[in-house]
């Protein structure tokens, strides 16, 4: 067993990596403490349930997440356009390496946790819904700067915002079913044009109606 | 308890459901076969394990979203860009349909389950990639037919199929996180824009670079 004063930093950090791989239901406190080598009765000092754990472990993973790929991809020294095209290879890069590390392509820590958590349990959906509009205030901060400069056409930011979170959640998604990372570089690279659909009259979408 | 004839199929429509709300590890064979009313004796009698009987769970479920959704939005009585509009209306009238009879939006089962399973268990991938090559099939189709009849420009079917299930898949995720089907109507509305993306040098669509 570990000092116990480290006890809480590895059972956030080994809940994180369980519940990205294996979902919320397949894994339990026993197995939890046995891998991050903690005796039970911590476990239940620092958290009431798994489900608090849980709640913990997705901080773990949002906060993760920012150093690791959203604030460098959305730092000032490329224009916006640029920086969401460096986000999407920063997200590609982190998951060609965890796949080379482990063998399978995880897809997104909160992507995989929402579709097996937000129908059954209201708290954890929520948290996952501010992570989603988190992740898409960076969006939407890169997009509206591209519009006042003239990089985008007349666009909408919150919803073209929200549309790339959905594409990004969907091609984690379908990277980890394929389990094939050159998807992820493949459909990142339409992210840009999905980023730039305005109203369907914009010159040059076509338009279908 | 039912008709030993009807078990099987109670059993696979049952789990159907559940796996589709719940999930996979949180969904036990005693419940399964109490939600049934179909006796453990005669769940064993059809199936191996929960493993296989999710095997069926996912087939009726692809069986289901054909008839439902995938044939009736692709008919060839419109145009094939009108074909993909329909698909994504339907899709969101199915998942309010469901809202309003559960209170929650429910997702994609084969996008929920694939957040669970597919780091985990080779052969519930396995079948989750099929079904998401199925999907694409009709978009290709659809993409393919647009393109000969000029109704959109130079595009390659394949990888815009894809993404088109990305997205799909994505919205989907993000409207059961939310518990919200307007957002299902709202972002489907740039699916077909993002059907029509092609090299980045098409005119009209910006270049970023």
């Amino acid at each position: 067993m570990g000092r116990t004063s480290d006890a809480n930093e590895r059972l956030v950090a080994t809940a994180a990596e369980l519940l990205h791989a294996r979902g919320y239901a397949s894994v339990g406190v026993e197995a939890l403490c046995r891998r991050a080598r903690v005796r039970k009765g911590s476990f239940y000092h620092f958290f009431r349930s798994k489900h608090a754990l849980t709640l913990a472990a997705l901080d773990w993973h949002w906060r993760r997440t920012r150093e690791q790929v959203l604030d460098p991809a959305f730092r000032g020294d490329l224009p916006p356009i640029q920086r969401l095209e460096r986000f999407f290879d920063l997200l590609a890069n982190v998951q060609t390496a965890t796949r080379k590390r482990t063998g399978q392509l995880l897809g997104c820590p909160f992507g995989n946790l929402s579709g097996e958590m937000t129908s059954q349990d209201p708290r954890i959906r929520r948290k996952l819904r501010q992570i989603f509009h988190g992740i898409a205030s960076y969006f939407e901060g890169a997009l509206s700067e591209a519009v006042a400069t003239g990089d985008l056409p007349r666009i909408d930011p919150p919803t073209n915002a929200q549309a790339l979170v959905a594409y990004m959640e969907g091609i984690l998604l379908l990277a980890a079913a394929e389990n094939d990372p050159a998807l992820l570089k493949r459909l990142g690279r339409k992210a840009v044009q999905l980023a730039a659909v305005a109203a369907p009259d914009v010159r040059g979408i076509p338009r279908v109606r």
